[in-house]
């Protein structure tokens, strides 16, 4: 049997390994556009802001293994422009100009996700990049390399953007970031977002919100971003507005969509199209706490649907279960933490949402080196449902939010879920965890 | 209506302030034995790790501040040792020699644990101490600041012992832990036990395991901890054997005790005896993975156990669910945790555990200043159900065992808490968080 899959990242190497590992005389074939395959692209932030590493750390697996070792034929520069549903075939042309077709019984399609890049005037001047794929991290930290980069605009203030602060601070180099929407982190509420905005800008880190962005001109050496007020100056502009789901192949097939144009799959990565699986950033998922389809393209999930999808295909299909849009990350200092839903987010899928902002500590009463920790956590009226929460500190926040996650999973109630039994040490918190605090005052609430 | 409490420390403090709140005109009134209410005792080793920090800095609230802002009847030296439950009175001799009777309507009984002491010749040697009130720290540390102490011998090795070689060691002196029984930590996988003993022995502390002690010695200023087949020698010695609950009163009042002759309630804090309750250390609690009772004193159980008994007495009763013993403490530079049931105590319960151990990382791949995370897993071969976890790692296990009582508490299955969606950044974890590796590696063992 063939096993076809178009992208060689996270999903599709996870698919690929766990299909041939559990099924040796499959045959797996990967087809992937780039060079590379199965790389650690969350780490880009980290590895850019240290100039000794090299950029290739963040290879886990080269395509060479995958073929050597797990007998899995991985062709790179082989970008699929057309799949055929009917004959069961996909095609494209290589980067060395050879037209190429293969033969599926099942295709997976994890064609992964590219960072928006608004349409203006300067977006593909030499200087300007997102960071996305390892590519585009090889080609920024060659700019670092090669100039001497004192002053960058970040152009956008999503998760990527804000560990790009950290980054360039580590080297040295000033970040002016701006966005055109108003609010700084719309996700989270005000008072917790200005806490990240104060800590940016402790860092020397300038924030424009509101700044619709014109153009970007090239004069005498430096980058402008001209924005409707303003204008930006830095030796280097990197883009990082966010992501959108690689699903041109899906639609060009007849494949249905999902939200944001996400390719729709089952909770087994069925696409709507027979032997036509999707996995990864290019698909949706269920979320746990709406039951809706949703699109929240993160590792984990990737990895996780890229077994479901390898698992289906080996006609051992394994429900899973769905999301919660779990995510952390780091600015400086702090750990910014986030699962289930906003109140936003929770009053459009139907709920009746009410919430609650705590600050605790980070360490018990009297220990020292303690600090603040802020949550928000939202329940719902109506039913009492727990639907999500975000967390900002300087420690322990990060890993904290696994405890909501979980809770969201098993749809607790927030009366459930401050009953539970959580781990206290006076290192690493009040008697009263954090998020228990949040719950016991939610609670009075709904 | 007068409500009595017996013991003014975590769970009987939170029930009076949480009973007034609630129902200002409540008669409140709290008969403590000691000097102190409302400490943080789990911060001492902490506070006496330094010589600089006042062990006063513990004290959460005075008595006064109970007396003056609250309006609770706060008696400290006055130590309860008789009730009757059919005259509804509690009665006993104060510090100061008055004998003292008080009528109740509601009582609590929350007089905590006192720490087991080996009935052995020279355990009430001036230089022999527990550590479990905070007037033990008060002793401890006036000790050390009186003595030249360079060397101590500590009996035990439960969470305080370990702890208190972290302090020893900042004071820079020198620990010899010894007990009678051969493993160090009995609850814990060998290899994992390994890790910390090995962590313990880099910071030259001596563990000696498996000594039956004879006696304790003083000789020419110097402690001798006689053992079976050797000498220890200290300037001072900590004995930390474990608590056992205080349930003298209910023995003498006739009221049913649960596992380790703890108070036996029910999940609204009522005891076997009308109008009164029992909560903290000295009583015990349904266990969420067994259902059945079970003694675990821990802060937060205590918390939260007074706050149900002041409900209950209020008329407003709150079932708790129950615990799933959840703990963490510090190793000098290692966070231990461990929640749900260990593999002997899952099969002593009736369930057919399997186990696995892994191996992880606290950091992703290719990601600076990563150390190893190690996670024992057990889950009911039967059922399929999680039953409990282990973890130590240099960081990111004191937190992150809070997923798995979570899971515990909604009574996952390993399956599915294998798809929980936790959170994944570079700095924090790798992509499969190390509790997810476990499951995943022991889903296939059920």
């Amino acid at each position: 049997m063939d096993f076809v899959i178009i992208g060689g990242d996270a999903a599709g190497m996870s698919a690929a390994s766990r299909a041939k590992r559990n099924q040796p005389e499959l045959n797996v074939m990967v087809l992937e556009k780039t060079t590379d395959v199965s790389y650690s692209a969350c780490g880009m932030p980290y590895n850019i802001a240290d100039e000794a590493r090299d950029i290739e750390d963040l290879v886990v697996r080269k395509a060479s293994v995958f073929v050597d070792k797990q007998g899995i034929n991985v062709m790179t520069g082989h970008p699929v422009d057309q799949i055929d549903p009917n004959q069961k075939t996909v095609s494209g042309t290589s980067v060395d100009g050879k037209a190429f077709q293969r033969h599926y019984d099942k295709l997976l399609i994890a064609t992964g996700a590219s960072p928006v890049l608004p349409k203006i005037p300067g977006i593909d001047l030499p200087g300007v990049f997102p960071l996305k794929s390892l590519e585009d991290g090889r080609r920024v930290k060659a700019f670092l390399y090669d100039h001497n980069v004192r002053r960058v605009v970040i152009i956008g203030m999503g998760y990527i953007a804000l560990e790009m602060c950290e980054a360039f601070y580590k080297r040295d180099i000033k970040v002016a970031m701006v966005k055109p929407r108003e609010q700084f982190l719309p996700w989270m509420p005000e008072d917790m977002a200005a806490v990240i905005k104060s800590d940016l800008e402790e860092h020397d880190v300038h924030i424009h919100t509101g700044q619709a962005i014109e153009k970007i001109d090239y004069q005498n050496g430096v980058y402008h971003v001209v924005c409707r007020n303003m204008v930006l100056e830095g030796d280097m502009v990197l883009v990082a507005m966010g992501v959108r789901p690689n699903s041109q192949l899906a639609i060009q097939g007849a494949l249905a969509l999902g939200p944001n144009d996400a390719i729709a799959v089952d909770k087994f990565m069925n696409t709507s199209q027979k032997d036509i699986l999707a996995a990864g950033d290019c698909a949706d998922a269920f979320h746990v706490v709406t039951g809706q389809r949703a699109w929240v393209p993160l590792a984990l999930r990737a990895n996780r649907a890229g077994w479901a999808a390898a698992d289906t295909v080996l006609g051992n299909p394994t429900e899973i279960e769905g999301i919660a849009g779990t995510a952390a990350f780091k600015v400086f200092d702090l750990q910014v933490a986030r699962t289930g839903l906003t109140v936003e987010e929770a009053a459009s899928a139907g709920f009746n949402p009410e919430s609650v902002i705590i600050q605790s500590r980070s360490k018990a009463h009297a220990h020292p080196g303690s600090s603040t920790i802020w949550v928000h956590m939202v329940g719902d009226k109506t039913s009492g449902r727990l639907l999500g929460a975000q967390m900002v500190g300087r420690e322990g926040t990060a890993h904290r939010i696994n405890a909501v996650a979980v809770a969201l999973q098993n749809q607790m109630t927030v009366s459930h879920f401050s009953q539970a039994d959580l781990a206290y040490a006076p290192p690493f918190g009040p008697v009263w965890d954090p998020t228990l605090t949040a719950a016991n005052q939610l609670v009075k609430k709904l």
